[in-house]
């Protein structure tokens, strides 16, 4: 059996694990698809590269409310699609070939399942391979939910993983879900030439953010796509390239294509966790301490696979993390998972960290809101902006900020300051008083939100 | 004559001082032109809005870039022009009615000069009235410098104050000056529909732009304008609507319309200053302490006549300022004017805090730079920008932040986290580190050039 110092399983932020620090050990990395992970293959990076492309053609569309007489004659989605997945197929190859050319890693294409503690068996297009490992690294991610009516109906179906690379937008695209995903590829689609229906379990899209967000986001899509709300799929039929879907209150949906966005799991399952010694959680995630330990000697966990938040910005700090704990048994470090900010790449953008309003209350807190419009700033009348909007909730006294909230242009750009200062705890006058805000620039959004708050 | 408790000249940043804590007071205001002054008449706001339209004409023109296929048709000079004074000159109005409509508030329209101390006689159109006053608050704004060879060619020409309200734009626009209000009118005009030629005395447009930032956005428009550098006016000749410019090396510049932007500077000139006893420096601003007063007991300045920093956002804190210090004459407190960050709203966008490098080198400062470029970010491949780039400047050892320079899209909104960093001594490791940046949004280009500190 070949033995290696660290074997990393997975080559997603995994990958980000083998830095200059591990020269001097004998490491493997192990990937059964893509280097470089869902992030840069299926998820953050082409979604965000797509839903750019979507600005464009939007702005193109409503060019007229500046007085911009402009004529939308096509989106090419081919062409885009392929100009983005060639860029990021290149990153793809690149980031495999630069670990085959290094001699401290072997590179192992295929599946790992754990054998016993630190030893797996690799199962590649060559036949399967047993290793064992001084230490190893789970960081194999996760994969979409797809629900039981669409796994038996043994008809075609998209997920995130597959529906950017499609050869053309379908003319009708029934979207499952309606969390930031399915928000995200909506857009996409709809304004590269589909008509979107959305079918969502909750009475609201984007269910976890702050009840302000999401109550002004879904009635502002209500006119671009059909919503179904407060439904859940049944049954679906039809054939492929007309299917049928058939809802709880048994009304149906008629679409060409179905996007499956309902939410992801991790991939625990595939591993044989069990033989390693290797506990999950209930919801699969593999249970690690604050310092990514597993709970096998010597096996560290991280991203999608063990995170409380599955975002590729807390699987590179979980990297990060691992990366010194493997090295510093005695001076472990952990990764923070509390103030972590998110955002939505839709129309509008939306960016959130800490509490939402309905967080505060549930959890019998004592807040203060204060809000700003986009409306209320110069340059959001430059934008003609009439929607968007900054909300920041803080603690009555001391003015510290729970939570933030922002939907409009530029939100994940915007939150930021607002991020700083939350770790930082910088209180809200602080923050509004202390630095300068540009004039006319879209900061002063923030900055009115935080001088609402009656401190 | 008529006594009142305070009298401001002066509404634009001056209209700020007169807030709810005068009530008990007898106030007066005068003003010759517009309420809310430049910034909101002929400044910061209009060239924004106008600014934001080119933005979206040049998405149009763009693009193919992100295989969207369109057609601009026209850009409607007048209707974009119609639709951003409208809702100006609303405010405009609703500022004065607003302010005729309080009891305890005067209103003059008309021109003030000082006839002694503390007291002035204003010229309106029905006439003179001399009033004194208890206090009084000196905001009268700057205009546009215009050199002599353009004031003697007794031939039209705009600035700033007249050039956002045309009828159309000239088929070739001549701008004299290179600073910002030049750039950002050139790029106004450029994407409106005029052939730009930029005659400036420097080497490169932008010359208080940190080294790199001026030389970059020199070399980026070289393309779209033509450019007469390190290149004086000595003449003005030809006819209304085909001038010709003649420069310090013989060669000339035809174009039918003149937009002189060479700086501006402070009404003090209009005051009759020496009779009430107010000092100016030889620049012509008048001479204030940090709490706003000037040389004359009972007289306080802000804004363009006096500050260091002719900037909107800087007037409004010196209102603030204003304001309490008129109240609380044994609690005087002071406006900061060290980390003013500034912006430009040209393509590319433009924001700044701190010092340059050519400060840090003029000072014999020991620093260190660390840059990043929104091409090494996904969302900068989103944008598929190849030339926005973010450079900070700090200490070494500490990692203290000397200055901060982004040129590119969203860079106003960017750079806010490092002025907030910057102005509460954030250190550059603590700012990169502590709190998360969203993945993957345009915040990544600041956290590495941060990260690019060899700290």
């Amino acid at each position: 059996m070949r033995h290696h110092d660290l074997v990393v399983i997975g080559a997603g932020s995994g990958n980000a694990v083998i830095d200059d620090s591990f020269a001097d050990l004998d490491v493997a990395i192990v990937e059964e698809r893509w280097f470089g992970g869902t992030c840069l293959n299926a998820g953050c990076i082409p979604s965000k590269m797509l839903a750019y492309t979507a600005h464009v053609a939007r702005t193109v569309r409503e060019a007229g409310t500046y007085d911009v007489d402009a004529d939308l004659r096509a989106v090419h989605w081919r062409e885009a699609r392929d100009r983005i997945f060639a860029r990021l197929d290149v990153e793809r190859d690149e980031g495999r070939t630069g670990r085959e050319q290094q001699d401290a890693v072997t590179v192992y294409e295929g599946t790992a399942r754990f054998t016993g503690p630190r030893t797996l068996r690799i199962e590649g297009v060559d036949g399967a391979v047993d290793v064992s490992a001084g230490q190893i690294v789970v960081a194999v991610g996760g994969r979409p939910v797809v629900p039981g009516p669409v796994v038996e109906a043994g008809l075609p179906y998209e997920t995130s993983d597959t529906v950017m690379r499609i050869d053309a937008p379908p003319r009708h695209l029934a979207i499952l879900g309606g969390g930031y995903i399915a928000a995200e590829l909506a857009d996409v689609f709809a304004e590269t030439g589909s008509s979107v229906t959305i079918v969502e379990k909750e009475e609201h899209l984007l269910g976890e953010q702050d009840e302000t967000v999401r109550e002004r986001f879904t009635d502002l899509v209500r006119s671009r796509y059909e919503l179904r709300l407060s439904r859940e799929l049944t049954a679906v039929g039809g054939r492929p390239g007309a299917l049928r879907l058939t809802l709880d209150d048994g009304s149906t949906v008629e679409s060409d294509m179905l996007l499956v966005a309902v939410g992801r799991l991790p991939n625990s399952d595939r591993l044989n966790l069990r033989a390693a010694g290797i506990a999950t959680h209930d919801d699969g995630r593999v249970i690690v301490d604050r310092h990514q330990r597993t709970t096998a000697e010597g096996v560290f966990a991280l991203g999608d696979i063990c995170s409380p938040v599955a975002l590729k910005h807390v699987a590179n700090r979980e990297a990060e993390v691992v990366v010194h704990n493997l090295r510093h048994p005695d001076d472990l470090i952990a990764a923070d998972h509390e103030l972590v900010p998110a955002a939505v790449f839709t129309r509008p953008q939306i960016a959130s960290v800490g509490a939402t309003e309905q967080d505060c209350r549930g959890r019998g807190l004592d807040y203060l809101v204060g809000t700003a419009g986009y409306g209320d700033v110069a340059y959001g009348w430059a934008m003609e902006d009439t929607t968007g909007f900054c909300k920041v909730l803080a603690e009555p006294g001391t003015g510290r900020l729970l939570g933030a909230h922002i939907m409009g242009p530029q939100a994940p750009t915007l939150i930021q300051s607002l991020v700083l200062a939350a770790t930082l705890g910088i209180d809200a006058t602080t923050l509004a008083k202390s630095p300068y805000c540009i004039h006319p620039a879209l900061t002063e959004v923030v900055e009115n939100a935080l001088l609402d708050l009656d401190l």
